[in-house]
């Protein structure tokens, strides 16, 4: 499915780019050097490569301060020729990332993590949604994945990933971001375990980003029930001694009474890249009103 | 209750004077002559006179254009003597309400409905919050309704009640917006009765803005269950003949089982109209801040 959205993505700029267009132009910044997100930031750019989008790979060292970074986005706000920016997550602790996240400009912001793009997307607009939930809801459209008066729990109340996919999943499908128009559970760390099982029993559909591997387990979840499983958990390997990325779903159970279920990795990580892709057309494209 | 934060308002007014400041002042601005907006737009003001805000009611006749109002929102946003600016709606429809929000600029606004406070609020962060979902979380916390883990359901969606209810209830208590941390589910015109009433059975807390009357009835609740009536429905007696104004509950019944419940008229009603004069009080004070 990733692989697809990537192609749309690149014909789309094929066809600009035949009728003379330019390229889109996304501009992904990188303070220090974390091994993760290094990883993150290489499949991007070979995403980017992938569509057709130019992209810079802008990498400062980590000794960067928040006024510098902040003068380089404002300089990047201003050009004409870059189309998306943004900035890898998560910032040195010395910096403020929501001022650093709300100084991209918000028609340029891909990751939609400026707060004028939240309060317009939390107001069904037509906004930047950021790349994790966007995918989220991408895979249950593309799937076919009844949502209107259904039942959908969410795991996880992160401002990018868990309260957005609850947005999406319980608001007005008539509206810009065509919500799913489900009865929507957000539960998250204080939810008691029983009253989580609670929950789960009733969902049609389970969105997990809690990062708390088995979390979900087969007793759990009712016959017939659709996951997606957003958590990512490094863990170690006790026969091996090597890590291993897992979710938060007991897979081998969960998927015996599943209608669908995504894996961890190779389920929404990809999705996540794709969406980017897609809001930096998007961002060229300059669909999104501000006013 | 909402005689007490009046009090409070009317007491911090009383001292900033008393140290040689000026009142705060408030500008509601009212287009036509709708009956229901004329009575609000005068419990207003006559909170503010009782709270000792200084007010001004901007009455336009319903030939205004939208530019002519545009014009004067703006006049209000750049006159240091006005704190906070209110737009009664409903508007017009040939006005847009949305670029009318919009318009009002973020520190004055009051009301919350700019889409930059939406955004603030929504990542947890202080911001100006709806009288309405603020005097519904002012409710729970002075009387003392826990929500710490507990299983709350919000009938509603609507962007200016159910949806910030929603987000006060669920979101984490550590941050600005000091929420609830409880499990929540949103339910709304879509969720089939009979899982509705699942809902409902589980709640610990239950705040319902549908505008459907008896849509709570004792049957669907459980004993000990909190209950706040945010719905307002005119109806008309069959006996009398005359109009009533109604909330969403089966109070005679519901009262029986709940360890809380508020009446519908005076209860929701006079706290948002209180929370409006804290809001502009927040704003004389400049205690948001917008980076």
């Amino acid at each position: 499915m990733a692989q697809t959205i990537q192609d749309e993505v690149k014909d789309e700029i094929k066809g600009i780019i035949s009728q003379g267009g330019r390229a889109p132009f996304l501009c992904v910044i990188q303070i220090g050097e974390d091994p993760a997100s290094t990883t993150y930031v290489k499949n991007k750019i070979k995403a980017a490569q992938y569509t057709g989008i130019e992209s810079e790979n802008i990498r400062l060292p980590s000794s960067t301060t928040q006024d510098q970074l902040l003068d380089l986005i404002h300089m990047l706000n201003t050009n004409n020729d870059v189309d998306g920016i943004l900035v890898q997550l998560p910032l040195a602790a010395k910096m403020n990332e929501k001022k650093i996240c709300n100084a991209v400009a918000p028609n340029k912001d891909v990751d939609g993590f400026n707060v004028l793009n939240v309060g317009k997307f939390c107001v069904d607009e037509l906004a930047f949604i950021p790349a994790t939930p966007a995918g989220v809801m991408e895979i249950i459209r593309r799937t076919g994945i009844e949502t209107f008066g259904k039942n959908a729990v969410v795991c996880g109340r992160s401002k990018n990933v868990g309260m957005p996919i609850a947005m999406l999943l319980h608001a007005d499908g008539i509206y810009e971001t065509k919500a799913g128009d489900a009865t929507t559970t957000i539960c998250h760390r204080y939810t008691p375990p029983d009253k989580l099982t609670l929950f789960t029993k009733t969902a049609d559909i389970i969105v997990t980003a809690a990062g708390v591997p088995n979390l979900i387990t087969a007793d759990m979840v009712k016959e017939g029930v659709a996951v997606i499983d957003v958590g990512i958990t490094r863990v170690k390997d006790e026969k091996t001694g090597k890590t291993k990325l897992v979710g938060d779903v007991e897979f081998e159970g969960v998927c015996q009474k599943a209608s669908y279920i995504t894996p961890v990795p190779g389920g929404v990580g990809p999705m996540t890249v794709a969406m980017l892709m897609k809001n930096t057309l998007m961002a060229y494209k300059k669909v999104i009103k501000l006013d």
